[in-house]
């Protein structure tokens, strides 16, 4: 079967989007109304993605996303603590509804209620809620709450500590993925997402994270940023900085996703990293929705450039579908139980 | 002939670096002594250069590098005005009188006496001063001086206008190039160097600086950062925020330089950027000094990528040479008189 990684539920119904703005609303001025999150049928979310998102999983011949909230709708530096677990809670449950209506292609990954200046041990309870009440599979950490302000605290720092214990613990992934962006110098998608993937890499190498969470496994998506590309810059600074080689000191816990939109991307990307640290993904729909045209399909049917290498089977098997259920162990249990 | 469009002065005289520290402490505690450049000696430059940055073009069978100061060592988010200013006027002298021992192997590019919540108007005038009087033949333009705060205006704000005009009057370009970093998110060649090239890239994406400045003429370092990995992204991006193509919208006057560390990258670089958009460059000696277990070769020796790829003579003859003389006129001028 083939998992697509990286999905996001950016076609939410229009009162899920309304609760949200009257949210933002009420906290900028407290004489706006208190939100109220209208009545939301199935029917409702069963259109929101059976014509978006389940269309286009189908039309490029996948099988399974792993799903999660609309990432520039985290919003972390957005209103306070409250706030992030209110509408966290609300996305983590739409996710849900998702899954529960369309069982055998999406599956759940949960957005956290990170806030400025508060402590990762406040999302604990919300990542347990999902993981052992909900069937989440994993989480979605953001490494700047601040959206682009970047003046909170490396990954490396003892202070996530304590939320990376509860994932290996409950041995679920995370995939590291900002959200919006309040600074003017970064475009969201085009700058902030690429660049804090990047920036989460070379935490990484700078770091030994890994030393102390040997069972700790990461995502960076977008295809791990600009790090492909700079493979040999990135060899040759932890050679100078004394650490061991990128593949023993990072790729033991870290995978990249396919998330790149175009063919010479995608053939570097497999070109300098292990097929083991790759994990198909489209990121459907994200950032890119147009068509290409150069080739008169779309830009984030990623599954095109990765059928157009040359793989073995075995090697196909792993990025499509071997790796995703490796990275994400309690996918591979949920599918197991299901007799796949 | 082979001309590397990117090369600092890493190997400055000890007296040079002895005067920027103690110039720091003067200004954190006013206690500390008035620093003093102590004299430095022709040969004393001579020999820094000889048996480094001049030993290794020749090694590598190169004949000339663009040079400027230190990019780490810009410092603009340290001090202010008048320390930057100073700072700046002295960094600048070093390089030329570099240019004027080895007149056949250097020639100057600047840095600018740039400052946190100062306009860049202050910088024209060195700018001028370098160009018109030390023979310079660009600058270093710094896109984020609070040094990884990102709290200034992006490239496209009217802000950088009035240096914009000076750039083109003097037919000068600039290199879009950050320094060090104090946010401990960010290593500086890691991260912050990477991130800076992919930001201002999207910046100008976002923008329309181009129409406004139809001559200026910018180069995006480190290969353009992320961009070429992600140039399907960027097209896509274009598309939907309905700009121009890229080839139209921003690569009339943005380049990208080869300080791409293995070859897979450079690879991927000459796949999908126009030849007439890449300048030859290997920031000797910048952020990877080590040799590639690998290859048995430098990590930043370029040279042997850029030789490895199936390029036509002309081709090969625009990354090396013709390009540099076109985005850099007062190079191509000065070689000129020189009968080259």
């Amino acid at each position: 079967m083939i998992i697509d990684c990286h999905g996001h539920y950016t076609t939410e119904p229009a009162a899920f989007m309304a609760y949200r703005k009257a949210q933002i609303a009420h906290y900028e001025d407290s004489a706006s109304p208190a939100p109220k999150l209208a009545a939301i049928s199935d029917d409702e979310i069963r259109e929101s993605v059976e014509n978006n998102q389940l269309r286009a999983l189908k039309d490029r011949g996948c099988d399974m996303t792993i799903f999660s909230p609309r990432a520039s709708g985290m919003g972390h530096h957005v209103g306070d603590l409250a706030m992030s677990q209110d509408w966290t809670r609300k996305s983590n449950d739409m996710i849900h509804r998702v899954t529960q209506i369309f069982p055998d292609n999406f599956i759940g990954v949960c957005q956290l209620p990170q806030s400025v200046g508060v402590s990762i041990e406040n999302s604990i309870e919300e990542l347990e809620r999902c993981v052992l009440e909900l069937g989440f599979v994993g989480c979605n950490l953001n490494p700047d709450p601040t959206g682009g302000m970047w003046t909170e605290k490396p990954l490396t720092d003892p202070c996530w500590y304590p939320f990376f214990e509860k994932m290996v613990e409950l041995d679920v992934p995370a995939m590291i993925h900002v959200s919006g962006c309040c600074n003017p110098n970064f475009h969201m998608t085009g700058a902030h997402y690429i660049n804090a993937d990047t920036t989460a890499f070379v935490q990484f190498l700078q770091g030994d994270l890994f030393s102390d969470f040997p069972d700790l496994k990461l995502i960076i998506p977008h295809g791990g940023g600009a790090v492909p590309y700079h493979w040999g810059r990135y060899r040759g600074l932890a050679d100078m900085m004394g650490k061991p080689p990128l593949t023993e000191h990072i790729m033991r816990n870290v995978y990249f996703d396919t998330c790149v939109y175009h063919q010479p991307g995608i053939d570097l990307l497999f070109k300098v990293i292990d097929v083991d640290n790759i994990l198909f993904a489209s990121e459907m729909f994200g950032a890119v929705k147009g068509i290409d045209s150069q080739t008169g399909y779309y830009f984030d049917d990623t599954k095109r450039y990765v059928d157009a290498l040359d793989l073995s089977e075995d090697e196909r098997s792993k990025v499509f579908e071997g790796n995703a259920r490796r990275v994400y162990p309690r996918l591979d249990a949920t599918l197991k139980a299901r007799g796949l």
